[in-house]
């Protein structure tokens, strides 16, 4: 028996951002027609380690494939082993005879995924004439967000970055503006100069106060919210909704 | 990061039944003291392949170590595509960082450590002067049960064994006996022939009736009832319960 094995680099080299955005609209689409297998998560916890472990299995009935992704949390990581916060495996399974077709690092693929669900949201939510960017918080998600709405929305306006710590957001900067030649991508000491005029807002930081007020954001604008992802996390002001 | 990897052959070469008995012991141990996490597995269905897929993770906290066992049980593999039944992957991880250790076919040791479980449970539960065995069904839970309570008996006096096939327990007898020197291993052609007598019986097949009929078996007999495991499978006669 032979199974492909992919390491996080192969994985980061294999994949391109509008091939993962297809890829997220077609098993959304699956998922919401009924014909998706996807349990809710397990959990382990660590909590001496402060850390966790999620076992993700699902099937694309129509689509013949089975994979079983697991995923920890360890925000300690990069203080303590120089690890990343998220580490995660995917096991990629034949539903016809439940052989391992391919293992690979899932760290990547996690990132590129979250960020292509935000483009697919915002493809679909958003105002189709959208120009202006505003992004709070600078880390991996900041990046995979604004590439999934390059690959739905073309070239961009502007894109305002802001983060609590202005060496992260100007990093950003020096980092993703090579890629983004038609667009200007500007890092803001102000997060107010970040979401004001924006037509879409992305946030992504692990706050757990509101960080986006009400009267800073105009009508019809898109917000992605992704870090708020669990209880007593926060980023916008309630009057947002 | 390095993670080491294991194929089913070099796991069955690596291991011995008396290392696992004493392991899944040790792991019994911990589970019944309340340090192990061991959520109910998650199942994803394939009806349209009569198979499915199970995900089963857990944590021994006082052994520091974490894993997720993923694990299809697909019946027609053998005769449909000449693959075993069972095709199992384990995912060792380190729960301090979340990190993979070793990721390894987990086939074998599937079959191994269910041997194993059966031995420690007549280790605690049959006479410890039991030297018949009766075994009813001649598959690889067969052999590994059998290996376990050799583990933990030392030499048996006598085996019988019976399956619905008799080249099936032949085979088995051809096979077992060698490295049995002190122990005969009878292959039977009546299923009453293995089991009245024996001070403990394995019973291993997929039967939905049952095979195994009180008026056979004695009082102090233990019995292993491995096959039936999911509603609607049988293999004693209500009477012995």
């Amino acid at each position: 028996m032979r199974v492909l094995l992919l390491s996080e680099n192969e994985i980061t080299s294999l994949l391109s951002m509008n091939e993962i955005v297809e890829a997220v609209e077609v098993a959304f689409k699956e998922y919401a027609s009924g014909y998706v297998q996807m349990p809710p998560k397990l959990y382990l916890s660590y909590p001496q380690y402060s850390g966790d472990l999620r076992t993700m299995p699902c099937y694309l009935e129509r689509l013949k494939i089975s994979a079983v992704k697991i995923v920890n949390a360890h925000p300690e990581n990069p203080k303590k082993f120089g690890l990343p916060t998220v580490m995660a495996t995917i096991i990629l399974i034949d539903p016809e005879n439940g052989q391992p077709l391919a293992i690979m690092g899932g760290r990547n693929i996690t990132a590129i995924r979250t960020g292509a669900a935000g483009g697919i949201a915002a493809k679909y939510l958003a105002r189709k004439d959208s120009q202006v960017v505003g992004l709070v918080g600078a880390g991996v998600q900041a990046r995979t967000q604004l590439l999934a709405l390059h690959s739905i929305y073309g070239n961009l306006e502007k894109i305002g970055v802001w983060d609590v710590s202005s060496s992260a957001s100007e990093k950003y900067v020096d980092e993703m503006q090579p890629g983004f030649a038609e667009s200007k991508i500007v890092s803001v000491e102000r997060l107010r100069d970040a979401v004001e005029g924006a037509d879409i807002i992305v946030t992504t930081t692990p706050s757990r106060k509101p960080l986006v007020m009400n009267e800073w954001i105009h009508v019809g604008v898109h917000i992605n919210c992704i870090g708020a992802d669990a209880p007593g996390k926060q980023e916008l002001e309630p009057a947002v909704l």
